[in-house]
């Protein structure tokens, strides 16, 4: 964008599993209008979301048009732009979901609107390279834990897609002794995802993440393999730092800050001083694990605004 | 390089646990020349090993100058170039190259020649892409399981470092039920590579891998834990495809076409069709999993040919 224009009017488009939120506007401040925003539940479907996110983002274009809509949509996502299906939901365990056309319907109900389409967590890692905790960062990687469990990372200033793109919610993690909880991915069990997401929490417990006691064992279990999942991706990725957003992390009656503390904790335990760093050491001084593992800058902003840092890259590199 | 001039006179140094190898020419095929390389045990430790190496090195260059050395060493490693210890070995827990001072070493001995130095896997990397199994590709994976294990990867054409670099033989992995060895890595017991090294091999079964018989039950376990972590990989990184060098492929009486094949069966069933992808499935039309898991075309010269790709690159980005 040149530096005398004015920014794009954008559509962004946060898709989770709990909910999906659409929002216009031409910064992330504007995004947080209540004006300016429309949310769905995701249960009510795919038809029912996209007629009413379509319907509502025909009216705001009419309005003013709309420049780009950026897509950060849960997954696995086809985004190989070679792809017949490029631009779809593809193998969610997510009841109603598989197959949802995100690029095919807004190509349809908005024709001539650039789309930018990647994963929830890859664009709220843009979102916080843009104007979040991973300011001036280059390789670093972003979690969510909630309805499910994501990771977007960025390696050397790109966004990492790959064959696909990464699915870090269903990497295998070292069982602890005692712990009997079956998991509940339908595809893997007691996958980290299956073993560390709200509705796993909710299983194991019989109560939703916000209901349940500090003193639970429940936050023990969840830290500790959260802890070898983080570890396994430091050991893979070699990340600078770890943003980790969801709903999962304000932890009940725990709270937020003894759920980070104890996050930093079993992470050190984990990796036992393999991986020599002053990042990964204690805070005393400042620059150490405490600024290593941290919640998103923009909290729970961290996907809209990912989706528009994405509409705005789409628009930028048009010619 | 310009088309119009010759290849550098180079020499490559690939340190590995086991041993370190050294060999000066202008192209991968005069590294292979006897007359070209030495041998030295990495057992003799590192002042008898550099003392050795530099002394090789100082008479080769005397012959004909070296224009560049490249160093592919395992690690960990200090790579980041604003530190003290840059190009020193760090918390290894092979006896007695604890601080082993690669880059000094060399400044020293054969002042004014620009060094090159990356971890063995980002070097065995690096050779492979240039002139092996990874030609085309700009993200994969390069693993080798040998002494210990590791992983070099490329994202978007560019080697990860991040905070440091990847550890991935570090990475943690859900124990099979019924497997009671405890691991023998120093730092985490059974991680990854304290369950499937080569030494670990030994310590499970009591003999060398070559020596192992094809229906000892150890390479089931071998082959599930590898899965699990190349699975894990999977997830984090989204490799194009994954090169797994090393000497532990051999797979002793075993033979290495049914490791491949093993471990081909074993990472399908550990993903569990969640990583939607023609490049998982059967390989009945080719393009599938026989070409997702490869050895490396390069062979046992993986890491030699990757220090001569480091080192060239380094001459190549010299004004």
């Amino acid at each position: 964008m040149s530096a005398d224009r004015q920014p794009s009017h954008i559509a962004a488009l946060e898709a989770g599993g709990t909910k999906c939120i659409c929002a216009v506007g031409r910064t992330p401040d504007e995004l947080r209008l209540l004006a300016n925003r429309l949310e769905v539940p995701s249960d009510s479907g795919p038809q029912q979301v996209l007629a009413r996110i379509t319907a509502w983002l025909s009216t705001q274009h009419a309005r003013e048009p709309l420049q780009a809509i950026g897509i950060a949509s849960f997954g696995p996502l086809d985004l190989d732009p070679a792809s017949p299906s490029y631009g779809s939901i593809t193998s969610t365990p997510k009841p109603g979901w598989r197959n949802t056309d995100w690029l095919g319907e807004f190509a349809r109900t908005l024709p001539g609107v650039p789309v930018a389409i990647d994963t929830d967590v890859n664009g709220a890692a843009l979102g916080e390279w843009q104007w979040g905790a991973a300011q001036g960062l280059d390789d670093f990687v972003y979690l969510t834990m909630g309805t499910g469990i994501g990771g977007g990372a960025m390696v050397g200033g790109r966004l990492v897609h790959g064959l696909l793109h990464p699915e870090m919610g269903h990497m295998r993690v070292p069982r602890i002794a005692g712990d009997d909880f079956a998991g509940v991915c339908p595809f893997h069990g007691d996958c980290w995802e299956g073993l560390c997401s709200g509705p796993a929490l909710q299983a194991r417990t019989g109560t939703a993440a916000h209901g349940i006691a500090a003193d639970d064992p429940a936050w023990g279990y969840l830290l500790r393999y959260t802890a070898h999942a983080i570890g396994n991706i430091v050991c893979t990725l070699s990340p600078r730092r770890i943003i980790l957003g969801g709903s999962v992390r304000k932890a009940g009656a725990l709270g937020e800050a003894a759920y980070f503390a104890g996050l930093r904790r079993e992470l050190q335990r984990s990796l036992n001083g393999y991986v020599t760093s002053a990042a990964l050491r204690g805070n005393d001084e400042g620059g150490g694990i405490d600024d290593y593992i941290v919640p998103p800058a923009l909290g729970d902003e961290a996907g809209v605004c990912g989706a528009m840092a994405l509409a705005q890259r789409r628009v930028a590199l048009q010619p």
